[in-house]
């Protein structure tokens, strides 16, 4: 089973938005486990200080190494330690695939101005960053890739099917999706997903796949483009045939 | 004021972590507000309908765009209306300033397969990304999107200094923090830290600034030194002087 530890100074965010609808069902039937774990139990002095002023002055507080690796040391075991910062690594969709396979998570939430440095070494600790903003914490950011990671638990989306199709999986965005009706307000839905035709929709689908990923993010084209090893001709699998 | 209002399927999840901490003494505190709406409220048959099968074909399920019309219809007063997708601009720092310097936000969640395409254009929906990974639903981009602007709303954060040297405010990276103890399991803090020196100190802290972007997020650092405008000689500010 996924075991998931949160490490945080308010607990009482967990599960939170986790606790409800597909995570949330999935967590009451024991599909994965949520500890979440007060970094402040771990403070080593009568006042539970957990922080101190940054080594060479400036604004805010820094959480300390000892009392983080103490929090820490009390529930590793082998799964990955995970720090939510906007210095880590990108969190992308692979890492996420990864992250679910295994064990499970042991997550890390700053506050302030951040962790010491040191605990990243001292506690072969994984940098990761949701993306390129601030938020007022590291929790959000947990609920983030926990989140990503129990949707692809075994048993956790309704379809299996659903998941391999989506952005990002292909290394482009996904296409548009319509749905009835089928006129809203003088907007139709595209005459081809209306055809029946399962070649054509499939065609369209790729192209629209291309062109929305190239306008939208240049990035993800390039890399894509980089990446790409071209399939034989005629070997990409229509999934609606 | 700053008011938020969710469309969303699963209004139990507000304000959820939002409630807790910085922000959610600042809602307390009347310094920003939130409104959940449950998008099924806006469904017009006697079941209640939200959402349909996708046009064309293929897994899950897409909300219908009337129905999403109707409910953003019944909030709609000019603030900005953003909708979480992966296939939206990735958000970044500056578009939280902007949206947090307005008068609030109506916040557009999805669920199943996403939103019929034409909603976008219908109501001038503005589709953002919060990052390159698939979540269960919008209302986790949702949490992170509000947090990042109440954060920087006047009177949130304690001290106003906090936030202007962080990491994206300057197009890099944040430098490394560390506090006490100076020495923790064999590792010291960096000898400059305790120098004294405070012009030491800043210029450390900058190159060290500018290493970890280069060395971490290549990708930042080339837009950073492709935007970059240099400075006059001596014109950088430091704040620790």
């Amino acid at each position: 089973m996924f075991a998931a530890t949160v490490l945080t100074l308010y607990p009482e965010m967990f599960p939170g938005p986790l606790g409800a609808s597909l995570a949330g069902r999935a967590l009451g039937a024991g599909k994965w486990s949520l500890d979440a774990v007060n970094i402040r139990d771990f403070a080593i002095d009568r006042h539970r200080t957990v922080d101190d002023t940054p080594a060479g002055g400036g604004a805010g507080m820094v959480l300390r190494a000892d009392v983080l690796a103490a929090a820490i040391d009390s529930v590793a075991d082998g799964r990955p330690i995970l720090a939510m910062t906007p210095r880590g690594k990108p969190l992308t969709q692979q890492r996420i695939r990864e992250i679910s396979a295994g064990p499970g998570a042991i997550v890390l939430c700053g506050r302030f101005e951040g962790f010491d440095e040191r605990i990243f070494d001292g506690r072969n600790v994984e940098e990761v960053s949701i993306g390129d903003y601030i938020l007022s914490g590291g929790e959000m950011g947990a609920l983030v890739l926990l989140d990503a990671c129990i949707r692809l638990l075994p048993g956790v989306m309704g379809a299996p099917s659903s998941g391999e199709d989506e952005s990002f999986e292909t290394g482009l965005l996904e296409y548009p999706h319509y749905t009835r009706p089928v006129e809203w307000e003088g907007r139709t839905i595209p005459e081809v997903l209306r055809s029946g035709d399962h070649a054509k929709i499939a065609a369209w689908r790729k192209t629209q796949a291309e062109i929305d990923t190239r306008l939208r993010r240049p990035d993800l084209w390039e890399r894509h483009e980089g990446a790409r090893v071209q399939p034989p001709s005629g070997a990409r699998q229509k999934k609606d045939e």
